[in-house]
Parts: C-alpha cells; structure tokens; sequence
C-alpha cells in the first residue's frame, strides 16, 4: 500500500507536530503505512518535549504531492494552513479542534472535529476506539500538546475532557504534569535570540475574513516587555509582511503564561476591525487583551464578526 | 436552555429524516433540548418506515433562525442543501457521510464525519459513545435509513459497518432485514401519481462544481420505463428548472433498486461534461449508466472531476 503523509499545520505548535506523531502511530498500528511530517520547523517549546521523550523530530515538506497521492490532516483543515499543494492529494482524514473554513473535498472522508482544547485529546479517544495502547513516549507527546494549547488549563479554551486526558497521560508518561508542564512552556518562550520575523512567524496563521486576509501571531511570553520593548522592530517587519503577502490587518498576541494575560501589536490597513472587535481604541498600534490567552476562541471569532458586520 | 433544531438536508429522504429524529432522541437523552425538523415534505418510502414504526413526521420548515440561534445538521454539510437562513444560525454539531464543501463556521464545532453509507450507522456509534440504549421506534428508523441510503447494501458506498450495524438494529426493532427491506423500499417507487417536477425534485440536491451548478435529482423505481416513459415531459420540466435557477447541468438518476443500474437524463448547457465524467456520448439525452446506483460515489465525484479538468 503506498504510504500517506500525516501532518499538522504551517508555522507548526507543539499540537501540531505532536498531533501527527501520535495520529501516524495510531495510523501504522491499525496496519496504514502512515508517516508523519511537518510544515516547518519544531519550535522550541516541541523540541523541548520531543528531547525529554526522547523522539526524533518529524521531517519537514512544503509540498506533498510529489511523494503522496493520500494525506491525512490534524489540528488544522483550512487550505492556506496547510501543504501548498494540498489541493493535488486527496484528504482521507481531518482530525482537527479549529473552525471549519476554506475546506473542501471530492470525496466523502473521515472528519473528527470536536470543541476540545487539543487535537491530542480526540486522538487519546481514537486510541480507545481502535483498542490501540498508548506508548509511554508518545503519551509524553499527547500531554505536552494538551498542555501547550491550554497554557496548563489556563485557556478558556480548554474543557474537562482536556484535564482529563492530560491526567490519564501524565500517567502513562510517568511526569508530574504541573512540573513537567511548567517547564516546557517555559522552554518556548526564549524570544531574545529571535528575529523580529522569527516573532512574527514563530506561530502565525492566515485567516480569510469576509474579502480580507488576517495574520495572526502569538507568541508565549514570562515576561511581555522583552517582546513589547521590540514594538518598532516588529512593526516594520509587519509592514514588510503586509506589503508582501497584502494582509489586510497582522495581529501579534504576546501572551503572558503565567499572568494569562495578552497584548497586542496590531497593524494593517483595517486595524479599525480590531478596534471593533475588542471594543477598544489603539493605543499606539497596542490593545491590552485581559484575560486573552486563546486565539482561537478569543480572538479570532471576534474578528470574523468585525469583518463580516 | 434554549431549544436546538436538528434537520437534514432539503428534498429530504429516509436518512435525512430519520437521522435527524435519532439524533434529537440522543440530544434529548443527554441533557439537550432539541427537536428534529424537516426541510421539505416526508417521501413516501419514510412515510412507509414512519407508519410502521408509529413515529410522527417531523414538522417542516424553510428557515430556522426565527426560532432557534443553535443548529445541528445531520446528513449534509453544504449550505445549499441547508436552512435557507443557515448563515444566520451557529451550527453546534454535524454527523454525516458526504463530501464537505461550502461549509464553513466561524467557531469550533463537533464535527463527525466517517466515509459510510448512512449517517444512522455513525449515529448508532454515538449512542454507544454516550451509553444511551436505542428504544426499538428508533431502530426501526435507523434501520430504515440504512437500508434505504445502501439499497439493502447493494450500493458501492454501503462498508461492513453498514451491514454489521442495520443488523444489530434490526435486531432491536424486531423486523427481518430482507422481507421489511424489500417492502420499505417499494413503498418509494410509486412513480405514476408524480409530476414531472416531483420526479425531479423528489430527491434532488444543488452541487458546485467549478464555476458551475449542477443538479442532480434520483429516483428509484422498478420498471425504468415507467419514468424514461415520460422523457419529453421531464425534459421540459428540467429546461423551465434550468431557466428559473440557472444550473448548468440537470441530471436524473432513474435507479432501479432490484437491478442496480441506473439511467440517467441529462440535460443543460453542460451536457458535454456529463459525456466526459461517464466517458460516454448522450443518446438523446439519456446515459446508460451499468452498475451505478450511487449519486455520491459514481456519479458527483466523476462530474466534479470533469468540471475541474
């Protein structure tokens, strides 16, 4: 049988990458010769966890089609999140926690989405589904995903289902969570020896919005101004992204982990769309976001509205 | 807590309908107030299943948003075939086992799609998941709609799945599979009492395909000729059809249940590209078409495809 390509989204998190890890061991003990990959580069954050469980990092694509007819999805299913070429292969599989947007098939497929905090946390259920036993090392993977999307539980985003599965999880991984957990975020917020671009892009997604295109970035922080001091630097380099890629609106979230707490840079030509969707004015390209910790359930909706009224 | 509205697609047939009453029965076992509509007028085959298991059709509706926010879709995804007032409403949850195109949301959502031949087959797979037992009503229509979407598994797109599960419903709802099958089946046939638009339109759904709609309506019988009888009069159905909605292309399946092959009337600008999913020239507007009684697996795909080429 030829062998299908698993992979999570662009600019890859910790969900991602671990994602198609998890999801191609599932895949290859149900008897699918399944590989995972990845979009970009490991952050450091999954780089940290992939050394502590001792897996190799996932080889990175750009396009797939080249080397796979079939391809499976995790944590992401919109087209410009995904392998340039998504649109030559055929998806047999979504499994995913995001909106469903700029998706389309041919085919009827396999298509998992549930309003949990990680894609991990689904992929912990298929386990149980198939009857497949969770390897230590891979439930180290699972967990840290969890953790990572839900900043320890902190994000709204994150559900019992979530706390739940982490907890089975810590458990087959042998790792105090709360340690464990707290060590590994920490690991992916070392931002000076970073690029205002490697910033920017370090975890950033591209979101159609009614006739205009947003980029949102975050980036994890213990402390928001050594990535606040930097304002000028990443505004012309949100300016040199724009002019390229003709964003109609960058949003950089710096999240702080251990206040949940965000502020925002934001620029383009719509920034009065942020304003909207915040109920905030700009203060010098700056909107202080209490309590924002999600993207994708504090940020994002709020922003499709502006857009779309 | 406010009522959620569950409903299948438009021209609504047996699993359309049937899903949606199974579904709000779950709903409503776990907690969630919601009550199953239709989007068109019950088909005579589920009138036949709803008869004999003593189960009310469902009340009708075109718009949903004057009385509920909230939505779950069974049996589609696609707005076209939806609520005509579904951008209006958030959709919490979808089971189904179509192709997902013109679909998309602005949150996250349950989404649950397997590449079977009826939605009741996954649905049986979450009254397991949530531990709800089927009363024997229920099973009857699930089984009904299984037996109705794969033609007493006779379709290319019914899986073992589909078979081990309208089994262990038959079981439940105490019927013989075959004998009940036949009979449910027969009871949709009746093709004489119809207009030409009622054979259109009976079970008939919207398809983009490149720049271009398509439609493509089926109806199953047991004697062909009873419909191709009436080619003229159909054809002057589908031209007015085509005029008053701009299709490009008008195809209608005439499937013989007992045989499983159909045959197709075609007709529209677009003719040309029927000739080329089928690798077959039209004769006077009909296509023989061996073997298919599937619209989603040998028939929208292979259309698809030679609108994209």
């Amino acid at each position: 049988m030829e062998k299908v390509l698993i992979f999570g989204h662009k600019s890859p998190d910790t969900d991602a990458i671990t994602s198609a890890i998890s999801f191609a061991y599932l895949q290859n003990s149900i008897g699918v010769d399944a590989e995972a990959v990845a979009l970009g580069e490991t952050p450091e954050e999954t780089s940290y966890a992939l050394d502590y469980f001792g897996v190799d990092k996932p080889r990175v694509v750009t396009t797939v089609s080249e080397e796979a007819d079939k391809v499976m999805l995790v944590d992401h299913n919109e087209a410009q999140q995904s392998a340039d070429d998504i649109d030559k292969v055929t998806v047999l599989s979504v499994v995913d926690h995001h909106r469903i947007a700029n998706f389309q098939t041919a085919d009827p497929l396999y298509y998992r989405a549930e309003p949990v905090g990680c894609t991990n946390t689904i992929l912990l259920k298929l386990y149980k589904e198939h009857g497949v036993d969770v390897p230590k090392k891979i439930a180290g993977l699972m967990l840290s995903a969890i953790i990572s999307d839900t900043l320890l539980f902190k994000s709204p985003t994150c559900t019992e289902e979530d706390i739940s599965a982490a907890k089975e999880l810590a458990e087959i991984a042998d790792v105090s969570l709360e340690e464990y957990g707290i060590e590994m975020l920490k690991a992916g917020t070392n931002t000076k020896d970073k690029s205002a671009d490697d910033l920017l892009n370090g975890d950033a997604k591209n979101f159609p919005m009614g006739e205009s295109t947003v980029r949102v970035g975050q980036v994890n922080v213990v402390d928001t101004n050594e990535v606040l001091g930097r304002k000028e630097e990443l505004l012309d380099a949100m300016k040199a992204q724009i002019d390229a890629n003709h964003y109609d609106l960058f949003v950089l979230l710096i999240t702080d982990i251990l206040e949940s707490d965000s502020t925002a840079i934001v620029f383009g030509a719509e920034t009065v769309k942020a304003e909207a969707a915040f109920d905030k004015r700009l203060d010098d390209n700056v909107l202080l976001l209490d309590g924002v910790v999600s993207r994708k359930k504090q940020v994002v909706p709020q922003l499709t509205k502006a857009f779309e009224d």
